[in-house]
C-alpha cells in the first residue's frame, strides 16, 4: 500500500519543525511541492530551505506541480471551492499513482498544521472516495501561525476559563466580535476586517511574516493602532509583492 | 538582565518537540520542574524524558518545585483562581531570583503551547508586576493537544470557510454547541459535557493521551458513540489514575 505524509512544517520559521516531522520528511521517497513557478518566491524559497536542511535522506525526490488558481467566489463560495478542490483531487490523484511506487512513501508539506484552514485532508479524502489509488494516511501536525503569534506577543488567547473563536476575516467582518468568546483569532483576512468592528477598545495583536525575519508585531487599544496596522499592512504587501497575516482580538477583562 | 524561556513542549510525543524548543531548552543554564512529587507519575516521567532526550548542554541544572493545589472554585471561579496564581506568582518570582544568575537563563516547559489555558504567561505578568525581579521574557510555540487530537483523526477542525469555538467543558455544559461556529474543541472537560447536548447527530472526535503510546481515539456520531466515550474515559482514568483528553464536536456539513 502506498503511503502518504500530510506534514505541518510550521508557520515560517523552519526552527518551527518539530522532530516528528523531520522524520517524516525523511521517510518520504517523495516530497510533493506545491506552487510550480509560485508568484509568492519568498515561501517557495523557504520551502526549499526547508528541504535542504532537514532532509538527509539520499534516495528523496522533489516533485513540484502546479496548483490551479480558484476562481474568484460567485454566488456560492462553497460551489466555487468544491469545484477547485476536484481539480486538485485529480491533480494529486495522479501525483500518487505516478510518482509513489506501490510501497513507497510521499510527502504533503503544509504550512502551519494541516487541520487549520489547509485543503489537503478534505481534498486527500476526495482523492480516496473517487477509489482510483489507495493509500494509507499520516498527519504530522505542525506550529500554526496563531501560536507563532501569540508567542511573538508573549500572551495567552484566551482570557481566564474563557473561549477563542478562530475565524476568519470574511466571518468577522459579516458577524462582529463573537459573544460567546472574550477572545477571536482571525486569519485569511485580505481586508483589514478589523477595521469595520464599532468597538474600538478592543486589544488588538497583529503579526505578519511570523517568525521570519520580516516579522512585523503590532499590538494596542483598536481605536489607536488599528489604522497604523492597516498602513504598515498595505506597505509591506507592496513591497514584497504578498503578506500573510493574522491577529487576536480581546475585550477588556 | 535575566532571562526566562517559556517553552512549549507538545502534547505528550516527545517528537512533538521542534528545534526552536529544543534549542531553547539548550540555552537555559535552569529548567524548572513543576510538580514535586507528581501524583500524575506519567507526565513527570515524560517531561524528565524530553530533557534527557533533548538536553545536551552540560551546564543544565533541573530544579523541581511544588506548585500549590488549587481551592475548589467557590463563589467565583476567577478569585479562586487569582488566589492561586498570586501563590503560584510568589513561587516564580523566588526561582527566577534565587536559580539564575544576573545573566543567566532559566526555562519553564511547558506542555502544549504556552498560549492556551495554560497560566505560566499570565503568572510571569505578575511577578514583573510585582516588580522585585526583572527579567526579558521569550515565548517558544508548542504542538497542542488540539493539533495532536486532529493529527490522530487525520481531521481538519474547521468546516470549510467556517469558524472553530474553541472552548472549556464548563462552557459547553453552560452554553451548549455555538451558533457562530461549525465545530467546537473542547478542552478541561472532567465532565463529559458532550453528554448534555441535546444535538445528538453531532460528530465527535475524541482523544485522550494523545500522542502517547497509550493514546486512544473514538469518533462517530455523539449518540451512537457518546456513552463509549464516557465509559472508556472512565476506565482508562482508573487504571492509570489519571486522564487528559480532548474532543472535537462537529455539525452535519
Amino acid at each position: 500500500m502506498r503511503k502518504l505524509l500530510v506534514i505541518g512544517i510550521g508557520a515560517g520559521n523552519p526552527d518551527h519543525m518539530t522532530v516528528q516531522a523531520i522524520t517524516g520528511l525523511n521517510r518520504a521517497d517523495v516530497l510533493f511541492i506545491p506552487d510550480k513557478g509560485a508568484r509568492k518566491n519568498d515561501l517557495a524559497d523557504l520551502r526549499r530551505e526547508i528541504c535542504d536542511r532537514f532532509v538527509t535522506n539520499p534516495a528523496s525526490r522533489r516533485v513540484e506541480f502546479d496548483v490551479p488558481v480558484r476562481a474568484e467566489p460567485t454566488s456560492s463560495y462553497r460551489s466555487t471551492v468544491d469545484d477547485w478542490h476536484e481539480a486538485i483531487a485529480a491533480i494529486y490523484e495522479g501525483l500518487i499513482r505516478d510518482e509513489i511506487t506501490g510501497d513507497g512513501c510521499g510527502a504533503f508539506l503544509i504550512w502551519g498544521d494541516p487541520s487549520l484552514y489547509d485543503s489537503a485532508l478534505r481534498i486527500l479524502e476526495r482523492v480516496r472516495l473517487r477509489g482510483n489509488v489507495a493509500f494509507d494516511l499520516e498527519v504530522i501536525p505542525g506550529i500554526t501561525a496563531i501560536q507563532a503569534l501569540a508567542a511573538s506577543h508573549k500572551t495567552a488567547l484566551n482570557r481566564i476559563g474563557d473561549s477563542v473563536l478562530v475565524t476568519t476575516g470574511r466571518r468577522l467582518a459579516e458577524e462582529g466580535m463573537p459573544e460567546n468568546a472574550g477572545s477571536a483569532v482571525v486569519l485569511l483576512d485580505g481586508k483589514c476586517a478589523f477595521t469595520t468592528l464599532p468597538d474600538q477598545d478592543l486589544f488588538i495583536q497583529w503579526g505578519a511574516y511570523l517568525g521570519t525575519p520580516d516579522e512585523i508585531i503590532i499590538s494596542g487599544r483598536l481605536g489607536d493602532v488599528g489604522e497604523e496596522i492597516k498602513k504598515r499592512r498595505e506597505e509591506a504587501r507592496k513591497e514584497k509583492g504578498w503578506i500573510m497575516d493574522t491577529y487576536l482580538l480581546r475585550k477588556q477583562e
